[in-house]
């Protein structure tokens, strides 16, 4: 049973560790099949050494394993509510990558600095607000994932157009059409939360590049007149 | 046809990635044959992982595609502006390279600080301006170009002595005598850039090195009395 | 005679290279056998290349070499009093490692700001005090447990939930279950280091994150009601 | 003629690549014989892949070059005049590894701030003066070395307690008593001046560690008493 999506999470969640996302096992991916509603994720606290298609964990969107005889990644129900808010999206991916991370810390969104954020985000990184004592007592992991939709629809956005979100001090969940996608758009945010870093430290005055910028470089990759890469 | 610069111009793209400029298809490099006035360029959005010389793509200084099944990279008709004004150069690349974009983010010239910077380029290295509004949202990767130029013809600059520009909010293009010496170039100023952000952190104060020592540092490598490396 | 153990130090040792915690000889790791109360530990100033598992030297509490043609890591003193005052360790590494060691350079301890410190930390990773000149002229490794052992007892401290610290001036000593354990802390708290380092650079206004954030995020690990990782 | 020399010296010139102190070209290693008084040096500009032993330059103390078909280093006069003036020295190496070379640039002294710095340096790293124009113009790579030597007779510091040096606004010279301890020591000095440049980022009001605990930390390693390491 979907043993193709398994064969695919499993390389996602390898590739994390080609893109030195993750240290040990602080970071999982997962894949949703929509005709089904079944989502295929990491096992929770296992290495990626050695780790097989056979060990990736399938479970439904109301957090019941159907199959796979390890438990689920802990940051299961953060996923699943994110894929209940956003039907777009295919893919979600979680890390606790360097530079990213200590936006999330810091507590600030990434501000748009160039073509690097553009070429994939349309605007800033957002930063969604620390989860309160009770939403962390509670239901802890699936909070998390209610804290990211409220940022979102707050601010009126489009998890395909701004495809992740850091999380007060925690980590990073990128977003994509599916799991590898989600993987590229992780491994993008913690390069462009470098950058940023980096642009602030050698101009500490520096704001905002031009919104007209973005809406070039965005919508060059994306969208129905898109010129950027092959037909 | 230009079966060799294309085997070439593959070559010296492959070496982004050895020299770590680029993540995912985030770079180009192209080359000229002055002779026959074409150029031979990265096809767009590729992946470096398995390309081939015959993906390579030959274009004309009209930007019309002469060879090659694949789209030209989006960013030739930037590479088309520097070969026609500067006749002297050979080949281009094109980064989003870490340190030296977060210096283009930041809008600032790498300031010349030593001995490093002082065998490669013969000043600081110049950040173009940003593009306006117009300029973007018209012939945007031509008007790249054309903001290059203008930078150089306001400073005087000759692009063999300064083989490189930021553009604002935006990344790196370096030239050279051909295309691997454009990706060397490439590589110089990543390393610069890096070495001027430190620079700046451990001595807030400081300010450009002497003018006679860029002299002596430029001229002992390059023009008729050099006497670096090999005869 | 404790040949497995040895072979466990040895491979503990070379995680260290592995994790890039450690240039040349700058690190050990040992790990002590509590029935025995036999301590197997890298010999002093031998390179990782090569390292063979006899290579390891055991010595008891008293600090007598027991077996082993090599003389004991100098640091020797420092790993036995550690394991005289805390009878729950198994394994202690020392290290110099980058971003960890210039927070102790600074006579810093590392604030917990984030989940990925929590998950692994109960509290701040202290900075222990300089010695005195006395102390240093005296039995200097030793010393170095004890005032180590004093800021744990100071702080009324775990040594199992806040599993390592730094040593003003010096570097890192990391505990842990085994050997393999006090490894893994010592490359949590490299990490660990270099987020905080950068979050204080993006926010310097930044305050420690939510002691419930805390709670949450080790207790989800550790005790008896953790539900990370497997059964 | 000197070929184990050679050999040798090939080696150290490709440890500086292993140590990643070197990009390009940018970097060399000279050991001497001291019976015979003749150098061996890394021939200038000559790429570090597939350079072999006899590709090694052999020149004497005034600079003439012995044996080999090559260009030696255009750094050999540097080279020469270090050997000259410090008898105990058998090795030399000259890099612009990215740390050292900023604090080079910063024109700043690296200062002592702990046992990892102290383990091979007894004091602070020195930073050089600038050459003047008439210096530059003059014997530049001859007159590089004298203001090394300038320096360290003005502080009155021992070369092999103080094994390396910066020149401002240039790069990193360091001793040893033979090449490959010089490239050693040259790899130390990049640590250092890493972990120094984050210790004043963590605490800009950092002031250096006690004399005491330099003191014990050279002398454990250096001179008569020194334990660290086998016998």
């Amino acid at each position: 049973m979907l043993e193709e999506l398994k064969q695919k999470v499993l390389q996602a969640n390898l590739d994390l560790v080609k893109h030195r996302l993750v240290l040990f096992t602080w970071g999982n991916v997962s894949e949703i099949d929509r005709k089904t509603g079944l989502i295929v994720i990491k096992p929770s606290g296992v290495s990626y050494d050695g780790m097989k298609a056979e060990d990736m964990v399938v479970v439904d969107l109301d957090g019941k394993v159907v199959e796979g005889s390890l438990r689920p990644s802990s940051d299961t129900p953060t996923h699943i509510e994110l894929y209940k808010a956003f039907p777009k999206i295919g893919g979600v991916t979680h890390t606790h990558s360097t530079y990213a991370t200590a936006w999330a810390q810091a507590g600030r969104d990434i501000p748009f600095y160039g073509t690097t954020h553009a070429d994939y985000f349309y605007g800033d990184i957002p930063c969604a607000r620390s989860l309160t004592q009770a939403e962390i007592e509670g239901e802890y992991e699936k909070n998390t994932g209610l804290v990211i939709i409220e940022r979102f629809k707050t601010d009126d956005l489009d998890p395909l157009a701004v495809p992740g979100v850091l999380v007060k001090s925690h980590g990073v969940f990128a977003f994509g059409k599916d799991g590898d996608n989600s993987v590229y758009n992780a491994t993008v945010i913690e390069e462009v939360a470098k950058m940023a870093a980096l642009t602030e430290q050698i101009n500490p005055g520096i704001v905002r590049a031009d919104r007209f910028m973005m809406d070039k470089h965005y919508l060059r990759k994306h969208g129905k007149n898109a010129y950027y890469g092959q037909k």
